[in-house]
């Protein structure tokens, strides 16, 4: 089982921003990373879907060999998680734990804020994961929806979204937050507008979170990969237009090895070879 | 056949502004509309994706027995029009030629300009078009990606639309264009902000001339139906947060009559009951 790959998958490309900090702590793991491009963005899905689509992209990965599951994408993350873990018995990590526990580390005051889609903020995932690890601090949540489609633009340094980030800042500036969790797999692309309005803060991006933390669990267990060749399989459920330059732009390195792949649908009254299948 | 309901289908809500039109125009038709809000958006996906999703949501219309079809996405009826026409038997009208003829029938001079979702602009759908119709004025396409977002942000008369807004229309202006042609379902909404930019110049949001073509081709056809209920039954793949009041904003009234489906998956090397089928 050590051999085997560790799955990571996203509603898009954004997570590999993931995948490269994965990389980045875990040079000899193989990875196998799933795209679910033809139905991206999952922000604006409503919450079964959500639940729904991330089984079948478990699924992809579990059929693949997957060692460990990596929910990149923040959406799933925040409503997926439990039913993930509850539905198969590969072990899973999701980006939010990571990100709250650094954000619990390096608040100096007791006011964090919390940035996110719509979903991801209403979900109230993150005000419950702070409080499982039993933190005190205030947690401020403020949904920044137009921030993907900025990224995706190109816009990552233009007028129009410093007015947005204006717009959407500056009650978490008012309120006086010390350290800010950036809830979504695009965002750390809009540091420097977001810096701009913010200040000297603490920013926590849990891409590097979830390597680490994941380093730490494959040791626990006895995952660890001896002898991997540090191998990258990027399959994606559609081929859209510019998605290898914006891919490259998140994974800092070229994409090499991909293609795309359909999906088996996940039926509730089916069986899905999970926990069964194991 | 003339009793069967037409229908419509987009890849999410916005649709559902043809529909008002349509109803407009043909009061005693039933209408059968499918979104697939589990995919939106398609103007982000590629082509071939857009052409598998459509005959999905073709077959399905097809399945309940729409005797006309209706592509009320323009991404769809940009890149998918012509397949489905192949594919189906059933009579099928897009968004993009009742636009163009319009367009040719206000403009003064020969400069026109076309925006869209970056798929439907660079596509080539409308400059195909136009050439199709026998046009002889000069066509501006430009992609405005920022629109949807901003409209399903409630931002439809905000500063930063205003400024996005100059962004993308102001090359247009310069080129002195005297008609605007809006492609895609959701850019009337942005009306004000557009013509605050664009000025006293002819715009043509091409429902209203589906919804007059339509009519005609029926006519023609001999499909009217004469003693319909004028009813709407409203199709949705995902039952997204605020679907509902988003949707009343473009059907201009309330949604009664709505439930969520999932669709057949088109397979190449299956039947899907097309041609075949009649």
């Amino acid at each position: 089982m050590k051999h085997n790959p560790i799955g990571v998958f996203d509603s898009g490309i954004g997570g590999l921003t993931v995948v490269k900090a994965v990389k980045k702590m875990l040079p000899r793991e193989d990875i196998i990373y799933l795209g679910d491009t033809a139905r991206l963005p999952y922000g604006t899905k409503s919450v079964d879907a959500i639940i729904q689509f991330s089984i079948e992209d478990t699924q992809f990965l579990v059929d693949r060999g997957a060692k460990y599951i990596v929910i990149a994408c923040y959406s799933s993350a925040s409503v997926a998680l439990d039913v993930i873990r509850k539905e198969f018995s590969v072990p899973v990590i999701g980006v939010i734990q990571p990100g709250v526990r650094k954000a619990m580390e390096v608040a100096r005051t007791g006011k964090i804020g919390v940035i996110g889609t719509s979903l991801t903020i209403y979900s109230g995932a993150y005000e419950k994961a702070f409080k499982e690890l039993g933190a005190r601090a205030e947690i401020l949540g403020r949904a920044c929806p137009l921030f993907v489609p900025l990224v995706e633009e190109g816009w990552v340094d233009h007028a129009v979204s410093r007015m947005v980030a204006q717009d959407y800042l500056e009650p978490l500036k008012k309120d006086g937050i010390d350290t800010l969790l950036l809830g979504c797999t695009h965002y750390p692309l809009l540091m420097k507008v977001i810096r701009d309005i913010l200040g000297d803060i603490n920013y926590v991006d849990a891409s590097t979170e979830v390597g680490v933390e994941l380093a730490q669990n494959l040791r626990r267990l006895g995952l660890q990969n001896p002898d991997g060749m540090g191998s990258t399989s990027i399959y994606l459920t559609d081929l859209s237009m510019n998605f290898k330059e914006i891919g490259e732009r998140f994974l800092g390195e070229p994409m090499k090895n991909f293609s795309r792949v359909s999906l088996k649908r996940y039926d509730e009254k089916s069986s899905h070879g999970g926990k069964e299948a194991k």
